[in-house]
Formats: structure tokens, C-alpha cells, sequence
């Protein structure tokens, strides 16, 4: 490779690492993918920067081209993390806008997994447009892990949680619990129910605990709000806290885990954060509905039958539910543990 | 500080590292620390090294003066780990033998915290002998915790370890648990064995996993075996693993932890490893007599109702069983998280 080669590969690189930070100043957990863009002129000086910020709004291209004036994208190079889309939504498709405005090349992170959406790459390239894919890839799929896997498996990824004592217990046997882990792990779960479409309980942690299920940076409400969802039979109570969550309570009267991520699906949410209780938890568990697992455990023990998890259908060994972890944590005094069912790993 | 006096502390330290290393050959968990001696000479040559193999053996002093010819010592500096005793046991006070062999200057890591063998440093001193404590001392305080405690608390020191699911469990309902650890956790769990005076099981896990509580690399044995303890009414069966055990069969019949203790501090024992089952495991940390907690996790998640802790008295939040996390490793696919109760950290 010359020097010249090598030179333009160290730019697009930056340029898209820049795109990825962009990407992330979109929401995460709705229909749409996070996506960011960065429009290059032929001297590699930056034209302008897009991200899609959500379903009904620009698609990071659209958003990134219209801060050029018109014509002055001739012959530029769009960095963009996922490929442009080839199809009609709410707005037209991408690959069309950037061969509108005479984009010359088009360098992309993810290869679009959506069979409804991709195409784009071919369509540029039918058009003349130069298409380069996987500048960046692997950065850019974990960033939509998520959302590809949802619609890979036609339902919603969930990511269960709980707080347990390192001995799998959530509170001394009177029920009290408060608080076994410590402020930075709490932190930790708000901004984690930021990133999710929807924030689940089951009916037991709503009559017993009355939580809020807002995604909060101390007494702040954080920007993206996951939509509260309660499953179980009895309603929670008129003035239940949750009823003043800025997004609408959906409710889920049934037992069954399918049911509930239907109806989460239907919101458009492809992700939703499991809150537990036990019962709900082990439910899903035990039908192997949960994609990521987040075990926030504290420096205690407590022994006792408040137990974390309850049956999860395991009668032997060979039926344990294996999980590989991903990522350990300090978090104050405790530990975050993030792991994954190994059966959904590559 | 001059260059020379900098050398000097340099050269003290580098030896003491070495006193260090030289003490971690002597076994742990017996009536004696681990100490280690490094003999240098007026140029700051190493005139002899030593170490103590255990009761009834020389001291590390005595062991590296016997290893220069008569006379060879005088005006030398002793490097040693543990001030040098001034008691007479099974040995002569080694203070004595250092003034005897006309040692210049003793440098010492950690103060005896033994009153029956303190009062070295002052006889040394008395004697003409220049004495300086402290060098390493954290380091060496750190090699002889256990010991040091069992000494203050009057009883063997207690190390507690489980292996569980994430979610607290010890096995499958059926109570199949082969293997939840991989052989990283297991071989590491041997390694701790050996650094014990004793090995604690109760009847229960005798008669359901007959183990031969030997510490193992592999096949092979390690040098160092802990004395196996049985606590129960129950006898193991006359063929039981443990009977073929290289140190002999302790049995406490009696469901009392403190008996147990002091049983094991009769054999003159300063550290005890407690294997559980759940039932002794529970006794032990409800009677508040675990000084060290080793989980190792891993990553599965099983449920039911097979669980590493029962009842640990803690009827509400206010009396949990607080630790302090100490490390965290990753051992194979495991963690392994190190913890010593709140109310016995400094
Ligand atoms: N440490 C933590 O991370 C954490 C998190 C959350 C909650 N908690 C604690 O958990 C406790 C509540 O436990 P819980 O198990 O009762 O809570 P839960 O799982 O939130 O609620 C259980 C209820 O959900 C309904 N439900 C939904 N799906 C079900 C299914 N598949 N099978 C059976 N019932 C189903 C049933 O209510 P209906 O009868 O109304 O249908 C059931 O009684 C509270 O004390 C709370 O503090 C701890
Ligand atoms: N995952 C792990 O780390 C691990 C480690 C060890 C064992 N295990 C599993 O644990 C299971 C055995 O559980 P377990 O709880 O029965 O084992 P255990 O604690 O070893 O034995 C319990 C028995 O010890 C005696 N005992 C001693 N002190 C007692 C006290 N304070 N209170 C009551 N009884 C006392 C009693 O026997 P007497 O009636 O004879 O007096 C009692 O039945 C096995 O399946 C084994 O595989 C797992």
C-alpha cells in the first residue's frame, strides 16, 4: 500500500469512528437502528455530520446532506455506519439521496441486515457510485446488536437484570432490601434503561415496591424513557407510581412471556429491559427468552428464601442454562457480571 | 538521604524481597509463620539464605547461620521477615543466636505479634545490635494474615469457599453438579488447600461425595496435604476417600462450629478451609466464624431449590453479612470473588 493509500485509509477511519459517536447521540431500543454519517469533501475536509435521530425523523444521510448547500456534495465521500437503506418508509431511500446529490463514494461500517431495507449498496454501485463495506464493522455491529438480533428473531432482545447478594439472595427474610447494592450500580441501571425500548415488571414488584420505571441521572429525568410495561392479572393501583411515567403504561394481562414481547413489539420497541421480579425472571428464563443477563452482585450475604431466581426448569445438570460472560465490573463496593446465553453466541 | 544511605535502603529492600520469597517455601497453616532470612555480608554480599520448614524446625535465622562457617557472621546484617523471636521452644531464642554469631545489624519486616515470642528486637538492641522494623512490613503482614489472626482471635482462621451458578445454586434439581467450574477454578481451589492447616466438610458432603480433601496438582499430591475434618454425627463409611487420606482423619461429632474450631486448634492448626456442604457452610457464617470468602461463580444460571447457603439468621436488611470485596479473577469461564467480612477489615 503507498503512502497515499495509507493516508486515505487512516482518514476514513477517523471519519467513521466519528460516525459511530454520532450514531450514539440517537436513541437506541426503537424500530430504527442507531446510524451516523460524516460527509467528506475531495480534500478530506469534513462537509457536514447526520444521525438519525429516531423512526419518523431523517435517516443519518438525508440529515447529513441537507447541511451541505445544493450541489456541493458532488463528488464527496459519505462515511456512514450502516449501509444506505434502498427503501420507502416514512422517507425515501438513501441510496437514492446520495446519488441525487452526486456523492462519488460511499464507505460503510455494517452491511444492512434488514432484508426490507438493503439493496442500497448495489443500487450506488449500479449508479457509479463507489461502495466500500466493513470500515469499522465490528465496532458497528456490537453498537446494533440489538436491534439486528430483533429482527433476526422476530421479537424483542431482552435484557433481564437483578441485584442479588453474591449468595442469589434479593432481600433478608422479611423482605427488606434496601439497599444491597450500592449508588453506583443504581446508576448503572438508570442509564442502562435508557438505552432499551421498553423497562418490564411483573405485577408482584409493582403492588410491593410501587416503582417509578424512569430511566433517571439522580432526581433528572435522562433524555430516552423506556416504555413501562406490567405483566401480570392484577392492575396496578390508580395512583401506582408507574402511571406517571411520561410514557404511556402498556399493559399485559396474561403469564405468558411470548404474549408480552408481542405487545412490546407491537410499540416498536425491539429491546426490553427485565426488571424482575423473581416470578417473571424465571419465566423467562425458563423459556429461554433473555439475550443478556446483568447480575449486579453486593459485597453481602443474607441465606433465606428470597431467592433472585426461582424453578427454571432445570431437573439436571445437563439442562443448566449456560451463559458465557462478557464483561465484569466494579461498581462502588459490588460487581456487575454481563453475560450472554452461550447458545446465542457466534 | 546521600547516594550511599539510598543504596543502601535499595539493597535492604531487594533482600528483604528475597527473605520473602525464601519464607513462601516453609508451609502455611501450621503453629508457625512463614519466615524467611537473607545473610549479607559487610559489602552487602549474600553470605546465606533460610527459611522455616514448620514446627520443631529451625527458625530462618537459625537455618542461615548454620549455613556460614564459625565466625563468618560477625558485624553481618540479618534481612528477616518476622522480628527474631526471644523465646525458647522446641528452639533457642534466635535473638540470641544472632548476637551469639555477632550479627552488626538485624532488619526486620514485621513485629512479632506473638507476646510469647516478642521482645527479640529489644534484646537485640540491648545488645549493641542496630535494629530496623518495618522494611516490607505490609508485604509481610500480608504473608502471615491468617496466622497473625488466628493468634489474635484465639482460634484457627477460616476460610470459607463455595462454587455456585450466578444464581447462588450448587447443583440441578436432581442435585447433578458435574462440573458447574471448569479445571481452572478447581486446580485453583487444590492450590488454596494446600496453604491450609486443615480441610472442613460435614458428614452430609462425606456421605453424598465421599472426597478425598487431599490438595492436588493434577494426580500428583502437593507437598503441603491440610488435615481433613469431618464434622457430623454421621461416621464416614469405613472405605470412605478421606480415611485414605495422607494426614489422619479428624472427626468432631458434634454440629457446634466453635468445637470444630477448637478441635482443629488442638492439632495445632492456625487455618482452617471450609468446604461446606451448605449445612456446615451456613453454621459457620451464621456463628460469624468465617474470616475469608472464596465464590467461585459460574457462568450458569440453574434455580430450584439446591442452594450454597440455607439460613444465615438475618432476619432483616440491618443484619446482613456485609463483606469487603478483595479481588475478583477470572479463572477459565469463572470468577472467582475473594471477600473477608466488613467488621474484620482494618
Ligand atoms: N433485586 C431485584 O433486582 C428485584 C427486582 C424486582 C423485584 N424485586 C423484588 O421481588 C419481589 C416481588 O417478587 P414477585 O416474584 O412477586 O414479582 P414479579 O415477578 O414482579 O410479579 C409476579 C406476578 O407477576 C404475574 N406474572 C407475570 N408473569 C407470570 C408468570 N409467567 N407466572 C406467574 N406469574 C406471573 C403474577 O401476577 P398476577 O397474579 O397479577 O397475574 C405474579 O404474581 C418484591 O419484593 C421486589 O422487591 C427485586
Ligand atoms: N458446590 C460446592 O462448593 C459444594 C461443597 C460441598 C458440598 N456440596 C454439596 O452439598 C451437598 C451436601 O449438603 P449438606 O448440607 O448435607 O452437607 P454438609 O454441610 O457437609 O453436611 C451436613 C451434615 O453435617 C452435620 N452437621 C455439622 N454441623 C452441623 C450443624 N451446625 N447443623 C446441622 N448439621 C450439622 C450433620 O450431619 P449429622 O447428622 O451426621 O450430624 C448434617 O446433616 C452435597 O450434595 C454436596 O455435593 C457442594
Amino acid at each position: 500500500m503507498d503512502t497515499a493509500a495509507a493516508g486515505t485509509e487512516v482518514l476514513l477511519e477517523r471519519a467513521m469512528r466519528r460516525a459511530l459517536e454520532l450514531a450514539r447521540l440517537g436513541p437506541s431500543g426503537g424500530p430504527n437502528p442507531q446510524v451516523g454519517c460524516v460527509l467528506l469533501g475531495p480534500d478530506g475536509d469534513v462537509l457536514a455530520e447526520g444521525w438519525h435521530r429516531g423512526a419518523g425523523t431523517p435517516h443519518a444521510e438525508a440529515d447529513a446532506l441537507a447541511k451541505v448547500p445544493e450541489g456541493a456534495a458532488a463528488g464527496a465521500t459519505a462515511v456512514v455506519t450502516l449501509e444506505p437503506c434502498d427503501h420507502t418508509g416514512r422517507t425515501g431511500p438513501c441510496s437514492v439521496a446520495l446519488i441525487d446529490a452526486g456523492v462519488a463514494r460511499v464507505v460503510v461500517a455494517q452491511p444492512d441486515p434488514n432484508p426490507l431495507a438493503a439493496g442500497g449498496a448495489e443500487r450506488l454501485r449500479a449508479a457509479g457510485v463507489a461502495v466500500e463495506i466493513g470500515v469499522l464493522g465490528d465496532e458497528a455491529a456490537a453498537l446494533n446488536e440489538r436491534w439486528a438480533t430483533a429482527l433476526r428473531l422476530g421479537r424483542p432482545w431482552v435484557t433481564a437484570k437483578w441485584a442479588s447478594s453474591l449468595d442469589g439472595r434479593i432481600a433478608a427474610a422479611d423482605g427488606s432490601s434496601r439497599w444491597i447494592t450500592g449508588p453506583a450500580a443504581r446508576a448503572d441501571v438508570h442509564r442502562r434503561r435508557a438505552e432499551h425500548g421498553a423497562i418490564l415488571v411483573g405485577s408482584g414488584t409493582v403492588l410491593t415496591d410501587d416503582p417509578a420505571l424512569t430511566a433517571r441521572d439522580g432526581d433528572a429525568l435522562l433524555p430516552h424513557q423506556p416504555r413501562p410495561v406490567v405483566v401480570g392479572l392484577r392492575e396496578p393501583a390508580p395512583d401506582a407510581a408507574v402511571r406517571a411515567h411520561p410514557e404511556p403504561l402498556l399493559r399485559v394481562r396474561s403469564h405468558d412471556p411470548a404474549a408480552a414481547l408481542e405487545a412490546i413489539a407491537d410499540t416498536g420497541a425491539t429491546s426490553a429491559f427485565l426488571e424482575g421480579g423473581p416470578t417473571l425472571l424465571s419465566a423467562f428464563l425458563a423459556a429461554d427468552l433473555v439475550d443478556e443477563v446483568l447480575v449486579y452482585l453486593a459485597p453481602t450475604l443474607l441465606g433465606g428464601d428470597r431467592l433472585a431466581t426461582l424453578d427454571l426448569g432445570v431437573p439436571t445438570i445437563g439442562a443448566q442454562r449456560r451463559l458465557t460472560i462478557r464483561e465484569v465490573h466494579r461498581l462502588g463496593d459490588d460487581l456487575l457480571v454481563v453475560a450472554h446465553p452461550d447458545h446465542r453466541e457466534a
